[in-house]
C-alpha cells in the first residue's frame, strides 16, 4: 500500500488515482493518516478558486453545477466538483439522486467529481470537507466547485469558507423566499435564480432585489440562468471570477483563506477534545446524573476539571 | 423580570407560560441562565415518556404526530410535542411547513406544542435538545414526543436519547428504502409504515422485514398506519407504551436515561472546549496557517497546548 507522501508525489504528478485515494483517506477519518495527508497537501494549497454553490433541494443545483463546468472547461480550466451529500442514516442519500446529471462530464479529463457523506465524521462535515478541499486544491485544479444542499448548519459553515458562494434559488417558491431572504442575502456572494425560463423567475429577481433595497444591505448580485439552455451561465462565470480576483488579489488580506484556516484549526481541536471528553466520561458519572444526583452542568464540570489536554493525534481509537 | 428560580416554580405549579419562558431561555443559548434552568429542572425530571419520532421529508411524520396526541389524550395523557426544524438560514424551515397539522391540538390544554430550530446554537441541536426535554419532563407532561427530519447527524443522535423511537417510512419509496434500511433499522425501535391506504404499503411492510431476516438482525415491529383515517395508532401506542416499560422497569438499568446524560454532558463540555478553542485562536495562527507556513494540525496541538480549560460557563460572551 503507498504511504501518504507516495500518494502525493502522485497527485502532485497529476495522478487522479492519488487524488481519489487520498480522498478516500480523509472520507475514513483515520486521525493519522488524515493528519499526514493535511501536513503534506496544506503547503502546496491557494491556488485553486474555491466556488461554493448552496441552496434548498430542488432549486437545480445539480444541473447549474453542470453548467458550470461546461463553461470553465471552455475556458480551458481543469475543476474539481466536491458534492456534500446530506446522507443520515434515514435518507441514505437519496435526495441527491440528481448527482448523475454530472455523469456528462464523466469522459472529460479536465473533471473530476467526488461525492462525499456529511455522516459519521465525529465532527462532522465542518470538519471533513476543508481537508478535502486541501487534497483538490494541492492536485492543482483551478476551480474546485463545493456543492452542499442548503438544510443544516454544518453547509453553512462551509460554504462560508469557499472563495465565492452562489445560492440557488428556484422562481415561484413564494413564501419560502420570504422566509429564507434574510439568510439567503447572508450566505450568497452571489445569488442565481435558476429555471429562468419559467413564468416566475423575473419576478423572483425583483423579489429579492427589492428585499436587499428595503434592508439597506449591500447589494448582492442576482443572476437569472436557464442551465439546460446555456442562458446566464457565461456571466455567472464572469462574475464569480471578478469577485474572487477582488477578495484574493492581496495576498495579505484573503479573508476566505483565513476563514477556512480557522474552521480547519477549530475542527480539528474540537474533534481531538470530543475524543478526550468521550474517554473521561465514567458510567458512574453518568448514573449519577441519570438518577438526579448531579446536574449535567455540574457533571461536565467535574469532567472539564479532570482533563489533560492531549495532542490532536491522542488516543488511540479511530475517529470515524 | 422573573428569574429561573420563579419560573421553574410556575412550571412545577402547571403554568403554561413557564414552560414557553423557559424553553426560550434555554433556545437563547445564555449559557448561565441555560445552566441555572438545567440545576433546577434536572433532579425533577425522569417521569416523562420521551417518544422520538423521525423519517425523511415527507413521508407524514406530521400527520402520525397529530394521530399520535390524540391518542394518548384518549387515555388521559398530558402531551408536549417538541419539533425539530432544521432550519439554515437557506430553507427558512420551510420544509416543515406542514407542522400546522398540528394545530388540530391547539385549543387542548393538554398539549403543549413547541418548535426548536436546530440553527444557531453553537454546540448544535445535540446540544439544545435535551435541555428542552428536562423543561418539559420536569413540567409533568405524561409523554413528550420528540419530532425530528431525518436529515444530518444530529437529528439521529437526539432520536437516540429518546425512550423509544419510531421511524416513519412512506410506502413505495422503492430505492429510498433500499438505501435506508440498514440505517432505518439501526435507529428506530418501531418502524411505521405511513399512508397505509397507499398501494404499496403492504409491499413495504414485507420489505423491511424481509431485510431484518436477511441482515439476522434483532427484529423491530414493523406497523402500518394510516394516521387520517385513525387506522394502526391505538397499536403504535401500545407498543410503544410496551417497550418503554420494559425498557425502562428497572431504574437501575435506563440505557437511555444514561444515553441521554452522556448526550448531554458531553455537548456541554464540548460547547465549553469549543469557545476555549474560539477564543484562543489568534489571527496571527490563522494567518500562518493561510500562508502555508504551519499546517492546520501542527496549529491545533499549539492551540492546545496553551488551553487553560475553564469551566462550563467561563467566558463573558453568549453563546447563542
Amino acid at each position: 500500500m503507498a504511504t501518504v507522501a507516495e500518494l502525493v508525489a502522485g497527485l502532485r504528478a497529476g495522478d487522479r488515482r492519488a487524488v481519489a485515494r487520498l480522498l478516500s483517506l480523509v472520507e475514513d477519518g483515520d486521525r493519522g493518516r488524515v493528519r499526514r495527508v493535511v501536513e503534506l497537501c496544506h503547503p502546496i494549497t491557494g491556488r485553486a478558486e474555491i466556488v461554493g454553490l448552496t441552496g434548498a433541494p430542488g432549486v437545480g443545483k445539480s444541473t447549474l453545477a453542470s453548467g458550470l463546468v461546461a463553461a470553465w472547461r471552455r475556458q480551458g480550466r481543469e475543476v474539481a466538483v466536491l458534492a456534500i451529500d446530506p446522507s443520515s442514516p434515514l435518507t441514505g442519500g437519496a435526495l441527491l439522486g440528481d448527482r448523475i446529471r454530472l455523469q456528462a462530464h464523466a469522459l472529460d479529463d479536465g473533471v473530476y467529481v467526488r461525492s462525499m457523506a456529511s455522516r459519521g465524521h465525529l465532527g462532522g462535515l465542518a470538519w471533513a470537507a476543508p481537508h478535502a478541499l486541501a487534497v483538490l486544491d494541492a492536485a492543482g485544479f483551478d476551480v474546485v466547485l463545493l456543492e452542499t444542499v442548503g438544510v443544516g448548519q454544518g453547509e453553512v459553515e462551509v460554504a462560508a469558507v469557499a472563495d465565492v458562494t452562489v445560492v440557488a434559488v428556484a422562481p415561484g417558491m413564494g413564501d419560502a423566499v420570504q422566509a429564507a431572504k434574510a439568510g439567503v442575502l447572508e450566505v450568497g456572494d452571489v445569488l442565481c435564480v435558476t429555471k429562468g425560463d419559467l413564468a416566475g423567475a423575473e419576478r423572483t429577481v425583483a423579489e429579492l432585489e427589492e428585499a436587499q433595497r428595503d434592508g439597506g444591505l449591500v447589494r448582492t448580485p442576482v443572476l437569472r440562468t436557464n442551465a439546460i439552455a446555456g442562458e446566464g451561465i457565461a456571466e455567472l462565470v464572469d462574475v464569480l471570477s471578478a469577485l474572487r480576483d477582488e477578495r484574493c488579489a492581496d495576498p495579505a488580506h484573503r479573508p476566505r483563506h483565513r476563514a477556512r484556516a480557522h474552521l480547519q484549526v477549530r475542527e480539528i481541536a474540537v474533534a481531538a477534545l470530543r475524543r478526550r471528553v468521550d474517554e473521561a466520561i465514567t458510567g458512574e458519572l453518568l448514573d449519577a446524573v441519570a438518577r438526579g444526583d448531579i446536574d449535567p452542568y455540574a457533571a461536565a464540570d467535574r469532567l472539564l476539571a479532570d482533563l489533560d489536554l492531549p495532542d490532536t493525534t491522542g488516543g488511540s481509537e479511530g475517529a470515524g
